[in-house]
């Protein structure tokens, strides 16, 4: 097995999975690395630098098993870092920012896109950038959303559950005043949120980052020859704290399904 | 002023400044120090060995200024790493388990006490241990209650937040279940509820474990001498990350009349 290349997926904790999950269905052949830093989570509230250190880190721990590309699977680690990350590695680094931008800006009928995300990816402004690349006339309105990440990952994602209907009516009337047709989950947590959204908003497009993301990796590692073309892909799990919480957590993220246990990286 | 001694205080975030507060309240002669490790927030969702090794270097922190004495003003942090401190450090240190446990021993009438926490520390058993010491009799109910800091470090914690009631409700339903006469808020974010958890459960009387910790501070440094006999004290804070947005968070745990501006910790 000593030529099993990798396709290191990292996030400030399990959010990512939902990014994993998108990839795995995706391609099914591609062996699977994934860091959770479990020890930093959130990184959505944290400075900049703070998260850049933490990113830079995180991919150096990746970095000790071969990989061919690296997916940035957390929306503020991507928003903050890719640059730092791009300067420092020499690895194809994939993200979810620019496809999940990539799709709205051509999803969008009347040009205003709304993005529910962590206080530090609105702070830094990434998406409206990357949606005016591709849709200059486009109106991007953000809403930082800081207890979805919390309310995720102590399982309260169910669009039954009052709190969830609450706290997500509350951050969604900014943006559907502003009358958005189409709405980003930046955030890789977001997924889990998404028929509790469309339960509230029925008449929005709702874009997740973490199928855009996937999708966008397909295409990219086709364009550098990176795909496999056979056989069923492995996957292996890290946490930089808290390993026996892992199974039981991940389930959430990864559906039912998915089994997977978690190994302690030491950092 | 090269003989101000300080009490440094610790928290791993902004919930400590309820015990500052209260000890500036109770003492205010003395010279305060609060450190908040705002880059590890919370750690109420880490694991023990995290812990332990991130309230060391918190107390390391302060101990580059002269210190008579040092608060652990984290529930978690006391309940796992107060051992750890007292072997590895030569000052007097105080907690917030003990007064509070102390006085619900003492308040109890049907020796039926609720404890609302973090996860870490239920999982310690801290608080049954030193209640036990006081009173063989009680029975402790805990509740971990995850989602109570996110929601405080989001503002959330009026009596009148249909979100706050919900959450509480949920989680006082088991405590009450099992007959409890004393709630003890056993997390030094949680004063801020004290308003809330009354109006839901009137009936039953709520221990603070920052105003306790302050009690009991105050009674400890008088029989080791420490105490200041005059003048007005002063306080410094600093945090580990964002210190920025430190002084409009600050003003919610310290209330509206004490300004307080943050440095960012160089660890």
């Amino acid at each position: 097995m000593s030529d099993t290349q990798y396709i290191g997926i990292f996030d400030s904790g399990l959010g990512g999975l939902t990014v994993a999950k998108s990839i795995i269905h995706t391609m099914p052949e591609e062996n699977i690395l994934y860091f959770g830093d479990t020890a930093h989570v959130p990184y959505g509230t944290k400075s900049h630098k703070q998260i850049r250190e933490l990113a830079v880190n995180d991919v150096r721990f990746l970095s000790r098993f071969p990989l061919k590309a690296v997916v940035v699977a957390c929306n503020t680690a991507d928003s903050v870092a890719m640059g730092t990350l791009q300067e420092q590695f020499d690895l194809p680094i994939f993200g979810v920012i620019e496809p999940a931008s990539h799709k709205a800006a051509r999803t969008t009928r009347n040009n205003r896109i709304g993005i529910m995300a962590t206080s530090a990816t609105v702070r830094s402004g990434a998406y409206e950038k990357a949606i005016h690349r591709y849709n200059e006339n486009a109106q991007v309105f953000q809403k930082a959303c800081p207890l979805l990440v919390p309310l995720v990952e102590n399982g309260r994602y169910r669009k039954d559950d009052p709190v969830v209907q609450i706290v997500l009516k509350e951050y969604l009337d900014e943006l559907t005043a502003n009358g958005i047709d189409t709405l980003v989950l930046g955030c890789t947590h977001y997924p889990l949120l998404s028929e509790a959204v469309q339960s509230i908003v029925p008449e929005l497009t709702v874009i997740s980052s973490s199928e855009a993301a996937a999708d966008a990796l397909k295409r990219g590692m086709k364009e550098l020859g990176l795909c496999e073309t056979e056989g069923d892909g492995i996957q292996h799990y890290y946490v930089s704290d808290d390993a026996e919480h892992f199974e039981e957590n991940a389930r959430v993220f990864l559906g039912e399904d998915m089994k997977a246990t978690a190994e302690l990286a030491q950092i």
